[in-house]
């Protein structure tokens, strides 16, 4: 089956880096500008974890990690799906909502430990379907105990009039250590020569979903399309993002510190390109897409620049380390439950990701976050 | 000027604690079981956080407190000035958010260190609108140099479907420490004996807007309405939150430990009843409700009871303290800029909060918190 309409991009499905970045830009210079208050205390940011996935605060000891993240549109697809099926999927959202932080907390270094749960409804009645709140409750306190963090607390606003009627508007904080401090994986550890070790990710996670979403609108049988026999569209978007830090955790016990970490999510697999450092990534091996995102990409009639520039077509985290650890990096992983390839390598040379297989190039132009 | 109208109560602007409660307290539950993860990294919580404003973990050297709070509906009134007056209020709203985490983060004696920015657009262009972006911009940043903190980083997602077209969702999570740990203020401190204090708010603050809102619908002028020569009520509740970390962290400097806190928020003055301990809060002196407090009771046609039992009627926060800290305790606030009354006494005695001028008392079932 292949897609009968226009591609769809993922600017027409109705996100627009254009717009936000250049906010994102401003916001982040004006954060920097804050740092110099930490001094008062006693303490010092970690320059480098400017323009990261986490912030890291020298407090002695240990560095200090902390973290925001939003879900994102995904229970838009869990409330359709609710309806088509009876079902609530809400205990696999909270895992994703978790996800969000936990797996970019950790691209630091950061053992995570405490999670807050940021839970705003359109309105006090989306907390009185009480089988749809339990398995929220659930869900949230299974990856918790997956991820071996605390659930501090949280936040379960009713905001009519700004989240919608019946909607809810997820996400989570997250606060780690980076103990002892030589975890710390950002700055200057990264280098030519290191491996590339990809982590296969369960689906499409939580970016994307806009996409996602338009397409299916585009398919007769919307999302109970079978993509393969037995598994629905809707099911198989909804499968919960896999949560990374158990691995992390686990590369540290085998006395393995990677020099860099990257989540895949938004801007796909551009976000290789995240570290700051002038170097050239070139991955050897694709991982398989997921069945989900291969669908995706051909129902969207994406080429592979598009989708890899957009999803994470199968690999969702991206761990960097030394040549002589990738093999056994990808064992670690493996023994978590979760696959892993030895996928590329780090050269010098200018910035940019070359996806060997497929023949696409990504410049330092294609991801502008700093 | 007098309501003409029949009263207006707190339940019937929208929000429904009814159906909120029993989730959370279900939530905190799931919560309280994960804490034992902590000890798979050598760290144990601080039980007596639970229920209290932030989660406090014990992490060796000092304490580790986190949060993150949602600023709520007050942005519906930002947007709804920005239209009848050309003005953007959003430098104050970032201040206001800043402050539903800070404040509560203080709580338990922590220095709040790093601020994350979670702002959840209802679509892209909502970052389109430089003026107002950089409003938010500038205001976060201010409000992050009045409190000595950095400004970490952020989440700035366009959620079209959750969050409503041209509307913002804008929380805060905070990350602080308790350092030294002897200025942890929740658990068995606070005793008979102890004074209260009581720290002047600047208005509405953040809780009570919906009921607010409500009112400015059955205003002939609607927040045009003057409620002072000068002051229009729209203006007057956009006033932002008061920060009161420089406060707590000026009483540090001058000796004094908090025996317990109190962020006077939602619920309004039944926040006072929040230590688990059964005592009894008598207060023998209120003070001054501000203009827009005054002005919001008497539209809405509320006795005593309900007004101070959803607004914070003129004191934002409640610090407990020492009887013989008390006088020097007022006097540190007023030094920040900040009005403060030694308003009360903690007594041996049931669980209740006496309002003694009003003839008012609240008791344990009034705040079902845990």
């Amino acid at each position: 089956m292949t897609s009968t309409a226009a591609p769809l991009t993922y600017d027409q499905a109705g996100v627009n880096y254009d717009l936000i970045d250049p906010l994102k830009i401003t916001a982040q210079r004006a954060a920097a500008a804050t740092a110099s208050h930490l001094a008062g205390h006693g303490f010092t940011e970690v320059k480098a974890s400017r323009g990261e996935s986490a912030y890291v605060v020298d407090v002695g000891p240990f560095y200090l990690a902390s973290i925001v993240e939003c879900l994102g549109t995904k229970t838009l697809v869990a409330d359709e799906m609710a309806k088509l099926t009876g079902k609530s999927f809400f205990a696999g959202i909270a895992q994703d909502t978790i996800a969000m932080a936990v797996n970019d907390l950790i691209t630091v270094g950061a053992t995570p430990l405490v999670v807050q749960a940021y839970w705003a409804a359109g309105g006090s009645d989306w907390f009185g379907d009480a089988q749809r709140a339990q398995a929220l409750v659930a869900g949230w306190k299974a990856a918790c105990d997956t991820c071996q963090v605390a659930w501090g607390g949280g936040e379960t606003p009713a905001l009519a009039g700004i989240v919608e009627d019946g909607r809810i508007d997820l996400a989570a904080s997250c606060t780690g250590l980076i103990n002892p401090k030589e975890r710390l994986s950002v700055g200057d550890k990264l280098g030519a020569g290191d491996a590339i070790v990809l982590l296969a990710s369960s689906g499409i996670h939580a970016n994307g979903l806009s996409l996602a979403r338009k397409l299916a609108e585009r398919l007769p049988q919307g999302y109970l399309t079978e993509i393969e026999p037995g598994l629905t569209y809707g099911e198989a978007l909804l499968a919960p993002t896999a949560l990374y830090s158990p691995v992390t955790e686990a590369l540290w016990k085998a006395g393995i510190a990677p020099h860099y970490c990257a989540n895949i999510t938004g801007h796909g697999w551009r976000k290789l390109l995240r570290h700051p450092s002038q170097l050239t990534y070139r991955i050897h091996s694709v991982p398989p897409k997921t069945a989900v995102l291969d669908f995706i990409q051909k129902q969207a009639g994406q080429d592979d620049r598009e989708a890899y520039s957009t999803l994470n077509m199968g690999a969702g985290f991206a761990i960097f380390v030394k040549a002589e650890d990738a093999e056994r990096t990808a064992q670690v992983a493996r023994d978590c439950g979760i696959e892993a390839w030895v996928a590329g390598t780090v050269e010098a040379g200018e910035k940019q990701l070359l996806i060997e297989p497929l023949d696409i190039r990504f410049s330092e132009d294609d991801l502008a976050l700093r």
